[in-house]
């Protein structure tokens, strides 16, 4: 896994320097932005009654900022105002001034490798009591150091752990509609649980009626006989999925999104799991079985290196200038 | 309906009390408790990274202060209990610690029809990345004068309409377990917006299977021949709920919990909505066409009267001493 190795040490680098910075950058270690106002992360705090809090109503889209690169802002800034249209949100920033907002806003923390989270709520009025025309919505930004729910130790070493859930299974989308991304996690987090309470960390859940659906924020995809499965249905429409498909369109590997039975699972080649906040993240075993030989595969090892790749191409990515906030 | 207008008519008399008390008493128009800190509600802010906002991560109960009486609050902690215990938090307040504190703060505002609203979070950590003994929880505390899910105006009036969603059905029990209070109302949310486009105000969500649930913060109870008809399954097991089961063994009147075939709604004589934010809700009209005579009937009325009628019983209720605070 040279790639691999050699892409961690230059993001461990990067880190370092960022981490010399602190305390004297005080966003260096996180930046919000709250009510249009900058401030440390750690200080940033949000109305109690606001309905994204009170009502967990609102949406929100995770980009990444990869070694001073924006990557698929644009694919995610699509999917965010196609979500709040969905929801009949009105973002208070158009696309050109939330651009413009992010950018600040990491030149000023002088942070890299940036785990970006930007939501709009519904604002501080129930649904019930505002018609849209009425309503102020509130839009909040997070950026702190890239977030990894894998973390890179993991990934070298190929320990990661996932099971299937049998206690619970994903909100279907006749209830909550997955490809708005949204804070509902209570499904999700009685998946964690109950991956910890059989020795894994990482819940797959299913639809209820054999077939797979995602995790806690991530996407699923598994290789049978050379060729990737990952769920068309139930499930958020990932930016990191979108760069598998491109990458395995790229290096000749078949992708198909389609209804994958559960069944599929045990029978795997190799899986993994992708999400903006932590990339390709190979899972070796399985309810607490080897996948195929317990080892990273070579599909997700191509896949893997040719997505990292991708963040220096200027198709999918443009450089932010840091410099004009010294 | 003599009682609903003397019980309207004091409730009335006591808010405009409260509000001559505005500005000099700062937590007359809502007090909050954050990190064991009290604050006027229009101030109370909590850390944006409370994976009870990012995740939704939380559960809460909502008691309620009538006439400056705690009404059922052994009830409320007691599923408020049940609820941490099933999600794995721990209320950094014991039950007679978070007692006073709540008597604290009804009696420094000296609002006296209040709704107060618990929660506890995870706290500032995902449940990924923290086992149950290392959790820190959160507790957040709102008092604000009593809030109304259908106004008094509305319930006088008798003109209460609800429909039954059809582009949403509730989240199921195996995703999200509805006996545990949460904040997730994706689907809740949906169904307002379904309703008011269809010209009405409450949504009545099905479980997807021709089986009524509840709508957003209340359960639905339906009169067919003279006996009460509410879900057992699919939903809040409400206090209001068991209340209504109180009244209705008092008054004679049976009362089943057991399936509810959305086709009864369609035959129901009666339909009411109950909730601690709002006490007995007659619905008159449902998907458009009234329901029995489409006043609101006999069954509802008694059930009203006898409702608020037991906040003065001292088997459930309190009297709160407003008087240390001066």
């Amino acid at each position: 896994m040279a790639t691999m190795q050699k892409v961690f040490a230059a993001y461990q680098s990067r880190l370092s320097t960022l981490q010399s910075t602190y305390p004297s950058n005080r966003y260096a270690a996180g930046i919000a932005c709250i009510d249009n106002t900058l401030v440390p992360l750690a200080d940033a705090r949000i109305p109690i009654t606001d309905q994204g809090f009170l009502k967990s109503d609102l949406t929100y889209d995770v980009p990444a900022i990869w070694d001073g690169r924006f990557f698929r802002l644009d694919d995610h800034l699509d999917r965010f105002e196609r979500s709040c249209s969905k929801m009949r949100y009105k973002s208070p920033l158009s696309r050109e001034e939330l651009k413009a907002k992010l950018i600040e806003m990491a030149a000023l923390s002088g942070m890299r490798d940036v785990y970006v989270h930007i939501i709009v709520t519904r604002g501080m009025l129930p649904a019930m009591l505002v018609s849209e025309a009425e309503q102020v919505n509130n839009l909040y930004i997070i950026m702190k150091p890239y977030y990894w729910v894998m973390a890179p130790e993991m990934q070298i070493a190929g320990t990661g752990a996932a099971v299937i859930t049998k206690t619970v299974s994903r909100t279907p989308e006749h209830s909550v509609d997955p490809t708005v991304k949204n804070h509902q996690w209570g499904d999700f987090t009685r998946g964690v649980l109950e991956a910890r309470d059989r020795g894994a960390k990482y819940p797959f859940l299913t639809d209820g009626q054999g077939a797979l659906t995602e995790g806690p924020g991530y996407n699923i995809v598994l290789v049978n006989r050379g060729v990737l499965y990952t769920p068309a249905s139930g499930v958020l429409e990932g930016v990191t999925r979108l760069s598998v498909m491109d990458v395995a369109r790229e290096k000749g590997v078949e992708a198909r999104v389609e209804r994958v039975p559960v069944k599929m699972a045990y029978s795997a080649e190799e899986i993994f799991m992708c999400t903006t906040a932590g990339g390709i993240m190979p899972i070796t075993e399985l309810d607490g079985k080897p996948v195929g030989d317990g080892l990273i595969g070579p599909v997700t090892k191509t896949i893997w290196d040719a997505y990292w790749e991708m963040h220096y191409n200027p198709n999918y990515s443009f450089e932010i200038s840091y410099e004009f906030s010294k």
